[in-house]
């Protein structure tokens, strides 16, 4: 061993050691007494498999620790298998003595109680990709007894933190419920999104998504003529929610997945290859308590190895320099008429990407904007050229601080006077982990050459993708 | 003791039986070996003494464990009393080679990377109210290291968790993170949202609210030429937010029972009545670790406790019945025009209220929609009639579910044809406990008379309120 391996060696047991509290969130860690040593036990490894399915190092740094991180939020993101709906609502009932004063459902008072607006996060059961679900839960009180409003949503989330399907999400929540208060009758409605493929994400608003509504009710909220039910959507409409929950009441497979799938009898021709990624995921299932041969599940760690791997390590290298310039693209120009100071500024703003977090194997994406200097020949480079750049940077395992150096170093390998990216995106790991910060978004730049030095040029730059802001993610 | 006395007993016994699980919610336990028996057995009295300072029986059924619940939510609430930094970042710092590659921060890309949108919520130490915050993080990496993004989030709420003022929590986030990270320069802006008081909140659009922006910035974003500061706001605009933090560095009183508040030599006089309450908050600081002599602290029992006795316990009955019918109010007509079928039908919409939850001592707030049939006079009732009526049913320790019965029953007994209140609120208790849904709004009807048997008749009520939401809550 060389001084120079021994010196790296060095340094990365040092490493190791400082990391050695990483991830340790209190947060995290939950109330219970977690038997989780062995399961992820399981788990870890099977996570190696599939980074070294994906053609990576898991050696590296930023991978080094990835899979005790996914052991743990994938845990975290399933607790729900380990919580009892009893534990939640039992105790939280109160007698309230006017409700009872009459007879019939709710103190005859034909009253409901609605909590609207829950947002909520669960796992596809098709994928083991994360959907994001507004959830709006309603009840009418029988028994002279009405439950805390917090329980309806601990309920609802308490079933979220599964492999679900959307509308037996819905159904789970509405019996569970009707069981445990014994209301005259539970009514559910959500409306769930679902990431798209990533070659389906569309440009600035992110359309591409699969957005579908579900409705699941118990007693007096049921048949055509139910009056409550009615009272139930109009209080859904006072916040802008329009159910259209007529069609859905069967288990439709929504998962983008599901309808591109390679078929299954196709796998065994890939066998070599993704046959022992397959059987990691099987293992995850496994570890979690779940039936990998329940008919929902079938295929989906095939699903899920078919997402991951297009995100797999891709040795090819890009450059610009091989780029014809095009005329598609227009120098900046102020709004309002006049063009800039900076004539020659220009810019490619909104290029969509879809990206895997490196340290925790979950989708991040949003919106890439490039600007740079053109050569004095009046001719920018085509946006294509920029969309496939963003994508070959984009679409692997990664992180949005280096994905943004790179892209920008690749655009000022062609634009020698400056270059300057900005990356906006919303991170999976940021909303189904135990932040669930779900509105929070993540903005990085990179600036480069005259962009640095010339700040009028940068303020230039960013008035350009202010003034398209609206219309983005 | 009596036969009924008896039974009574027994039944109380039975309930708190079964109460005996309530709240040991999963969810609130957190990871840590809470050493908080002895803590919470100071903090219970205290509640006690609060309800008992109320004029409330504390023994009757909604009351009884709201002194645990209180001294649970309020541990949960100050959590950040009882976390490091150090346990949070260490450890997720990525070493990203790329950024190391040229001189100077960001790898001498000029770069930044910028968490925005971070719903926080914190609770005010001049008041113990809990106020919402939106905070937006950066920071420019240096020394070839980033920080897991989620720690941003993490770190920032810790702070919130504590008696917080909103410029001290902005400097509390900014300097420890730029202890921890050592980065070139940490940015942080924050909005923040502060309940008014009752009497100030406004009709529709709850704009009493008070609204402050502030910001803390180190390292490469001090100093008014900072280009990178100047980045970090513009990173924001793309969001739609306007940081209007010029004037906000000092320690601003904000808290609106500082400056509505009765002088603390007042107090003097109100020993005997309010003394007990005011000790009781002071021993509650106390077990929270805190000084209730650090200067900004100094008050704050009394201000809680103004504030609570907005809410205490009227014996004074309120009826409609004793109300002339005034002309203020017209009839509800279909949108482009045309008289409703049922012309008969009036209502109020949107009439403000703020009470005090009885379960968690925090205040829900929102809008009463109440709809009635007239006396066939073609008179209606006064809107500010309705006003007090909500006020009267409102401004008390309640749940909403009674509160909304109460005042349909209270509208029946003057419009006997019918009548049917909706409410619509935002609860404190969902938000800042452990729950965490910031924008889940509870919606209870209650309904009597002709709204019961003429579906039709609801359903335009129904309508009216519909109408109207675009200008509401």
């Amino acid at each position: 061993m060389g001084a120079l391996e021994e010196a790296h060696l060095a340094a990365a047991v040092a490493a190791a050691c400082a990391c050695e509290e990483e991830e340790d969130d209190l947060e995290l860690l939950g109330g219970e007494a977690e038997p989780a040593a062995a399961e992820d036990d399981a788990m870890e490894p099977a996570v190696r498999a599939l980074l070294v399915g994906l053609g990576e190092d898991e050696r590296r740094e930023g991978l080094r620790r990835t899979p005790k991180r996914v052991a743990k939020a994938f845990r975290d993101g399933t607790r729900g298998y380990r919580q009892k709906v009893k534990d939640i609502v039992q105790g939280a009932l109160f007698p309230e003595v006017g409700v009872d004063k009459r007879t019939g459902s709710a103190g005859g008072t034909g009253g409901q109680v609605v909590v609207r607006d829950i947002e909520l996060f669960s796992y596809c059961e098709s994928c083991l990709l994360p959907f994001s679900i507004q959830c709006h839960v309603g009840y009418v009180p029988s028994g002279g007894r009405v439950v805390g409003l917090s329980k309806l949503s601990r309920v609802s989330d308490m079933f979220a933190k599964r492999l679900q399907n959307p509308q037996r999400l819905a159904n789970e929540v509405c019996s569970a419920l009707h069981a445990s208060i014994q209301p005259a009758g539970v009514a559910v409605a959500m409306q769930c999104w679902h990431i798209p493929l990533p070659e389906n994400l569309e440009c600035k608003t992110l359309q591409g998504w699969i957005k579908t509504s579900h409705a699941s009710r118990s007693g007096v909220f049921e048949g055509e003529s139910s009056t409550l039910w009615s009272d139930f959507l109009a209080l859904l409409k006072f916040r802008g929610i329009d159910m259209d929950v007529g069609n859905h009441s069967a288990y439709i497979p929504w998962c983008p997945l599901r309808s591109h799938e390679v078929p299954l009898s196709n796998w065994h021709c890939k066998k070599n290859s993704n046959n022992g990624m397959v059987s990691a995921v099987t293992s995850m299932l496994l570890s979690l308590g779940e039936d990998p041969l329940r008919k929902e599940l079938l295929g989906t760690p095939q699903r899920y190895v078919q997402w991951l791997m297009k995100f797999r390590v891709c040795n090819v290298d890009v450059k610009l320099n091989g780029f014809t310039l095009g005329n598609n693209v227009s120098a900046y120009e102020r709004p309002g008429g006049g063009t800039a100071d900076h004539g020659s500024i220009r810019s490619e703003l909104h290029l969509p990407f879809c990206a895997q977090c490196e340290h925790h194997l979950l989708p991040f994406y949003g919106v890439v904007h490039i600007g740079y200097f053109d050569d004095g020949s009046g001719e920018g480079i085509d946006r294509s050229h920029f969309q496939a750049l963003v994508h070959f940077y984009g679409c692997k395992l990664q992180v949005q601080e280096r994905m943004t150096r790179q892209i920008a170093e690749a655009v000022y390998s062609v634009s020698h006077n400056g270059a300057m990216v900005v990356v906006e995106a919303y991170h999976s790991c940021m909303i189904s982990r135990g932040v669930e910060k779900i509105r929070s978004n993540t903005a990085t730049i990179a600036v480069l050459g005259q962009f640095l030095t010339d700040p009028s040029a940068k303020a230039c730059f960013l008035q350009s993708v202010l003034d398209t802001a609206g219309s983005a993610v």
